[in-house]
């Protein structure tokens, strides 16, 4: 049995994007994202960490492990860009990397780059997270495959894959565990749909059935390797390191999105996945309330999710502070894959409210302009001097590498891949999820049927859709009526129409012919976000938004002490198009108040009130910022 | 030379407090604080722990050293209540807790609990800080010798300070070093004047004098004892270890406070006493600069410093975070002691405004009403669910002990020893820094005056003071002019006077004469108190002070959500007297609004403006906060 998926994705290789808002992005990703990273990868030593022999110390220090998913995820956005533009530069850089992990596999298939004693194979799955590792290679190995129909790496990780169908699951002298850092589930659910071999998703589920069973695996693990403490990793400990791992109950009993967020997000992915495919409903269920929790009291207004700096991690409802947000730019991206999952089942837009939201605020933030440049954490709030000697993962600025480098090939990843979430297919209908320049190859009814967008989305409010049909047929055409629009205008080849709403997508039903042209115009006012009275960071704030593009202060358009200006609640906010700032892109303006500062020399404290004055406020989009001199942020502004 | 002091302070033993805000706290102290922590000292294993051999490692696992001072506090507390009630259990007490510290004493007079190896013996003063733990025991001894004229713990301790004067100073064969925490610096000159022996200043001098010189003393430890890093604990290490501990550069060139924020004020206050005893004026500018930043820039509005939970440390200007502030009890009571020496040597107001506010706000908050529960950090705002598993010394409620107890007793001492901030003299002055009901005996123009004060000050605003000298005598009655206070009315014999100011006193002079009546009365209007715009984190808030006491919300009185709670500038806010409530104290009220919570359900985010309703606001002074039911509470309110 199968769940009635609501829609199927159409694949990356169908939606090409040659310009626009993340057109343009794509292009510098493949342009300066993806060369860097290559070398980078090379220079630190994660291309070739998997030909080390972790038991030979004659090497001397071979590369941390945590580093090697990282070469799946660039193969895997390698792979993506190859299949849109082909570029035989790419390609054999790709067939280099591919080759050092191939060398690396043992007779069983095993693979993994760490130096642990031998005996440690699958022993330490809380910390060393193997089968995470697995996971994003598992993924690049099926998109290189499908960019290329070569099958090389893909035997390899099938073969891997086979090791731990043989190693874990229920049968006597199979290991009843399951990884400590969740991603392996959805990898093997990719794998499966990609070779058509039911075990892989057969294992997918085993994993997503037994997280969580009590006793505690990972305890088992601690005895067994007699680890004086649970984990080496303080953080791990947080709750007793189950909760960090989501492994404190059965998944079908969690209530709350709880630990690491991209472990989290990773495993909901992945639960959704497996729902889709077995028609589990029971688990459905659990993916829709952690959706919940995650989206309609653990996210910011960004998208960005896990406030937590602790161990990067969801911490309580309501938990949303400002300037210590962490919102790991990996966890935005996690976000954005398990809405996606659950779009395609339930088909409502809620969740490609949510995916919006992330793709345009929290994900794009992560990386800057120039492609080269990526932030760990996405904080809603900066004050340089109190970032002062930060870890690179939670500083002020964009950096160009991390200790832990999984967030810039995971935005390489997304960025070569943003094709796939612009639009859907159902059996009579193309659903349109995103607004974005481009030309996607659909199948409905039978029939090929192009869907072309001409938009300046986001900074526009219009956008031209072409459709052309391979002949005449009657299908619909489904746009989302995005979560932040009020008032929209649909025409087609110049007639008003008014569609019909399902699920928060307008429905327009006809015979559609060659050149058939919609116009949809969404209202874009610039407005005023409150968020729940109960996130206490925001009482007597609000964030400024316009479209699906939440924005931000910076000092380099406002001065110091951000935290003081003041927007009166009658100011008149006014959009405009700045062709040459950020890239280009439609900045806020309106007036606000803030005191004189200039009064109060050395006082700490005083008690008369002290004098203000108007101040011209300037707001740029949230994921542009930092792109210029640094300086303060903030997006909640004070309201009076 | 010395410095020419402008005020002499009026010693411990002269003024008693019976009845009044102050005395009640101090019965209390006496009642239930000082017995409960002896119990507690001896449970721990503190008390005995003297008697340790610490190379003898049959006896199993020692008490940790850092209690050890907790002794000293405990014993100079107990001693100043033992002076002005006498008691002979306590006494008792407090004989077998010396007698414990005295039978640990070697034949050279070293004096430390600690199982470190035979040579560490003042090898690792960065760390162990054997010093600071000598130097409490100094102030107990010292306290002790004052209150009962028993010699016999002031001779332990100078045998112990005379090992310290052959070990520690510029001589061949000496160490160059001084203590990682210092206090010993403070405790030195107690002993100097205790004895009269010069030596104990001259070392004091020595410690301040040597204190961050390069090259760095506790880098040469470090590599004499081939320690891998500098330091043992993480946090010692901010800034390189040096910083943490004051030593970063030599103390004439500090500019900002720096580091740990207890070593801090203790080290400011034994400068301020080198300056003080030696003329140096060179350090005593360091003392005014160090002053300034601390209470200019870096000190919350309850007198709390010490912003930064990591290393329990200063942190940058105007950093003053709420929900995190650290504002360790014991850093508060130190910035007392400094206020207190720079208010002797200066004879300006501002010290004493600053140790009233710490007083009546961040050192009382302190201690519970009860006498037996304590803050070690005092947050100026707390929402408990973000606290929950929170270690004890940062807990939202307060605990009995903690792992390391130095506020507890901290807090003893300081009201035991209460009377000796009231008053101070001069040549041909009394000068009364705080109001409170009390009766000092005081020398004046080499007569004994009796001041006696009576007042339900800080709650009303009128205070009696009779004079009494032993015969009739000229001299000024300077009274301190509160920094809060715009508007006093001075009465002689009920007759109006305006007495002329000078340095923030109000100054009578006259032939004073038996039985003479002074009537004062501080107008108290509800002030609502603005932070310096740079303070990020108070913009667009005010917090409500009345005469020297801070106000908060609680959740008992307001219910949950404080953070949405937001008071309109136009409210009129009210002063009432509760006898009834937390021991008889005034709240203010007023008319305040919030959001309606309701019609949020489980939405996140917003757009249309939500709907507000009115709400009575219910304020109470900060320092009572936590001795109800636990929950949310917060200094600073938004205003609209």
């Amino acid at each position: 049995m199968t769940i009635k998926r609501a829609m199927q994705p159409v694949g990356w290789k169908q939606v090409r994007l040659d310009g626009g808002f993340w057109g343009k992005r794509q292009e510098t990703n493949r342009k300066a994202t993806l060369p860097l990273q290559y070398k980078l990868l090379k220079k630190g030593g994660t291309v070739g960490a998997h030909q080390w022999d972790w038991w030979d110390k004659s090497r001397g220090r071979p590369p941390w492990r945590i580093w090697v998913g990282d070469l799946g995820k660039w193969i895997e956005a390698a792979s993506y860009s190859l299949a849109l533009h082909p570029d035989s530069g790419l390609a054999a850089k790709v067939d280099e990397v591919v080759r050092s992990i191939r060398k690396g596999q043992k007779e069983d298939g095993y693979l993994y780059p760490n130096p642990i004693p031998r005996d440690y194979k699958f022993a330490n799955l809380q910390e060393y997270h193997e089968l995470y590792e697995l996971g994003h290679d598992m993924e690049g190995a099926v998109a290189l495959y499908q960019a290329t129909r070569k099958r090389d790496f893909l035997d390899t990780m099938c073969r891997a894959a086979n090791l731990l169908c043989r190693t874990f699951g229920r049968r006597p002298g199979q290991k009843r565990g399951y990884d400590g850092h969740p991603e392996v589930e959805l990898a093997l659910v990719k794998l499966y749909r990609a070779t058509e071999n039911r075990k892989y998703l057969d294992l997918a589920k085993y994993f997503v059935d037994e997280r969580g069973r009590t006793p505690g695996y990972f305890a088992q693990e601690a005895a067994r390797l007699k680890k004086r403490k649970m984990t080496f990793f303080d953080w791990y400990n947080i709750k007793g390191g189950y909760w960090y791992c989501q492994a404190h109950k059965p998944l079908r009993e969690q209530e709350e999105a709880a630990g690491h967020a991209v472990r989290a997000l990773y495993l909901y992915s992945g639960m959704a996945d497996v729902a889709a495919e077995t028609g589990d409903m029971g688990l459905l269920e659990a993916c829709r309330r952690l959706w919940r929790s995650v989206t309609h009291r653990r996210m910011y207004v960004t998208g960005g999710v896990g406030s937590a700096p602790f161990g990067e991690a969801f911490s309580f409802d309501y938990d949303l502070p400002n300037e210590t947000a962490y919102a790991e730019t990996c966890a935005n991206i996690a976000l954005v894959l398990f809405a996606h999952r659950m779009l395609q089942i339930d088909g409502n837009s809620e969740y490609a409210d949510v995916m919006e939201r992330a793709l345009y605020n929290g994900v794009l933030s992560g990386v800057g302009l120039d492609g080269t440049s990526f932030f760990y954490a996405n904080h809603l709030t900066v004050f340089p001097q109190a970032s002062k000697g930060a870890a690179d993962n939670t500083a002020a600025s964009r950096q160009k590498w991390f200790g832990c480098a999984c967030c810039p090939p995971n935005v390489a990843r997304l960025l070569a891949s943003i094709g796939q979430y612009i639009c859907s297919t159902s059996e009579d209908a193309v659903h349109v999820h995103l607004y974005a320049t481009s030309r996607a190859k659909c199948t409905v009814g039978g029939k090929d049927v192009e869907i072309r967008q001409e938009t300046n989305y986001p900074w526009s409010e219009t956008v031209r859709i072409v459709v052309t049909p391979e002949s005449t047929c009657r299908f619909t055409l489904s746009l989302r009526m995005p979560g932040w629009c009020r008032k929209a205008l649909f025409k087609v080849n110049g007639n008003s129409v008014k569609p019909a709403m399902h699920r928060g997508y307008a429905k327009i039903t006809r015979t559609w012919k060659k050149g058939d042209e919609v116009l949809v115009a969404f209202s874009m006012p610039v407005e005023r976000v409150e968020a729940n009275p109960a996130v206490r960071m925001n009482c007597g704030k609000i964030a400024l938004q316009r479209g699906p593009v939440v924005y931000c202060l910076e000092e380099a358009d406002n001065g110091k002490y951000l935290a003081d200006m003041v927007l009166p609640k009658s100011s008149r906010l006014a959009a405009e198009w700045k062709p040459g700032l950020l890239g280009g892109c439609v900045v806020i303006r309106g007036k606000a108040r803030r005191r004189v500062i200039a009064g109060w020399d050395d006082k700490l404290y005083g008690s008369s009130r002290s004098a203000t004055r108007t101040a011209d406020l300037v707001a740029v989009p949230y994921s542009l910022w930092a792109n210029r001199a640094p300086g303060e942020m903030l997006v909640w502004i004070r309201e009076c």
